[in-house]
């Protein structure tokens, strides 16, 4: 089977919450081309469940991150079916046994990449939506001097408690279907992916999308139970319960100054970004309010709020799924470069 | 046993969707005394899963509700476990082959008991909570000539496409349990009542709520798992499923225009509302997003929008989970009835 992207083999990895992925594989898709200078670097991360492919709508011919002008590395987060997740891990560590993993974790392998891979000591531009953005906030906040730009879209330096409280019913929906068995299912969960998807349903847009019928209207579902059920349990069905399981852990324990360097001071940690940042939170986006954003950059010395007017809620930032929203991110994104 | 409650019998009950209940039993409570010209009435409907008691919050000597003034109904919905429901009647009608049943049928059958048993004709004050303002709205449109003031609360006279998918969510959650047995449970399906508690906790507090940790600092749990485990873990676990479900169905079809009269007219029916009300969102309730009160003010020719300034979410009208909110309601229907 031939796949379009790599894997950079990262040995043992020793994590963060103490336990060890061995030979650990980061995947990972390039776009475009090194310049000489090493100067031309854009990272993308991946978001709650997505793998690269699902990140390319941001990516082309004219647009911000441009091939012809960046080289443009997307890591897939660990979990995601294509770097080390519970579904391609060898044993002991496979399926619900696969350790915890948190954003720092994933984004210090993402530096191993880029410095052992590539020899790059300067990135250009960090850019990612929802997870991608909580992957961002941690590359500002672990490696300050080494970006000189940071686009985090419909994502948080720190998963809020609310947002926390919206995946434990993801989680619990997922979890209730016996078939589950504690994550040692040998049939698919398949009525527990179904309900994950339906409670996701309700977060991922807005009242107001809703309200407005796009789903219909924009998105051209026949009725809005075809939209619950083709689009919603559609994308949640064919996933890997325990990797989903494994992404929603590093969600809910998402947080820029759990570590280290900052020890829980998350106020420090914002204010160590250096980068020129926009935050871009969806307007109406229920488990990204923009009021957590508002904070953010209210702690950060060199960002800007850039809201997305949207009524598409989280997928204001979603993966390409409106023409408007991706045109008004993708002219953000050409600004901050243009600066 | 000895209850606090009465139950109005009405008979063989043809419902809007076309199922009977037969001996089908309505079950109330009374506060104060019904004065001899009769106009000292007011209905206060139950919400999603409440029963009578959960209601008495809002009464009381010295409160808008005061029985030394006031002669207070209130009604049990059916499918709480009081009033006819999944849990309480007889085989073949028990348990997942109880009927649909709309909030019209609710309201046609408290119509009934006003009537037949105390031969009200007129009613000085409708309100109520969350489903309770939906059969509040219900009231106005089905009786316009019948009540002075109405004062919804926290809820919608028409369930939204947005609320309706909230609802999906919790309703699959709760169904993923196998100890489920699509309604024949035989042992308590626990699972999915926890799992449908954890859907809802995200729903019922608002994301500010939770930013200031109100669950900890004014409700007094001592961790925020500790709010969802006691608090809503607590809350569902008691409940009848098929209930719950019976009265989740009632709020999804939820419509003051979906009978005979409006033929799904909706701005027909809030049109033919004649009863001075105040329409009281909760300024941050994610499920009746002040949005569809204002479109429904819009469309009523004698009402206010009056929001509840408050961070708590839908349980800005909760059951008087908060006194500062209870004033705020307390207040405005002193002035409603003062007026």
């Amino acid at each position: 089977m031939s796949v379009d992207y790599q894997i950079h083999e990262l040995g043992n990895v020793v994590l963060q919450r103490g336990a060890t992925i061995r030979d650990c594989k980061l995947a990972y898709k390039t776009f475009g081309q090194l310049n000489a200078a090493k100067d031309n670097v854009i990272v993308y991360p991946t978001w709650y469940s997505g793998q690269h492919y699902d990140n390319e709508w941001l990516i082309g011919a004219g647009m911000a991150l441009d091939p012809a002008k960046y080289f443009i590395i997307i890591p897939n987060m660990f979990g995601n079916g294509l770097s080390s997740s519970p579904s391609n891990t060898p044993e002991p560590y496979n399926g619900p046994r696969f350790p915890q993993v948190t954003a720092y974790d994933n984004v210090r392998a993402q530096h191993r990449l880029l410095t052992e891979k590539f020899a790059i000591k300067q990135i250009r531009l960090v850019v990612g939506w929802s997870m991608g953005a909580l992957q961002t906030f941690h590359w500002g906040a672990l490696y300050p001097d080494m970006m000189d730009l940071l686009a985090p879209f419909c994502g948080s330096a720190k998963c809020s408690r609310h947002n926390f409280v919206f995946l434990e019913g993801v989680k619990a929906a997922l979890t209730a279907d016996a078939a589950w068995k504690e994550g040692w299912y040998t049939d698919k969960p398949a009525r527990g992916l179904r309900a994950a998807a339906r409670v996701y349903a309700g977060w991922g847009f807005s009242q107001a999308f809703y309200r407005e019928q796009l789903d219909i209207k924009t998105l051209g579902f026949s009725s809005l139970e075809d939209f619950l059920v083709a689009f919603w349990e559609g994308f949640f069905l064919p996933k890997d319960p325990n990797n989903l399981l494994t992404m929603l852990w590093t969600w809910q324990n998402g947080d820029i100054s759990d570590n280290e360097i900052y020890k829980r001071d998350f106020k420090a940690a914002l204010g160590a970004i250096k980068a020129k940042t926009y935050v871009m939170p969806g307007q109406t986006d229920l488990y990204f309010p923009p009021e957590d954003s508002e904070f953010e950059v209210a702690n950060m010395p060199n960002a800007k709020l850039v809201p997305v007017p949207s009524i598409w809620g989280h997928f204001a930032g979603g993966p390409g799924t409106n023409p408007v929203d991706v045109a008004f991110i993708d002219s953000r994104l050409k600004e901050l470069l243009a600066s």
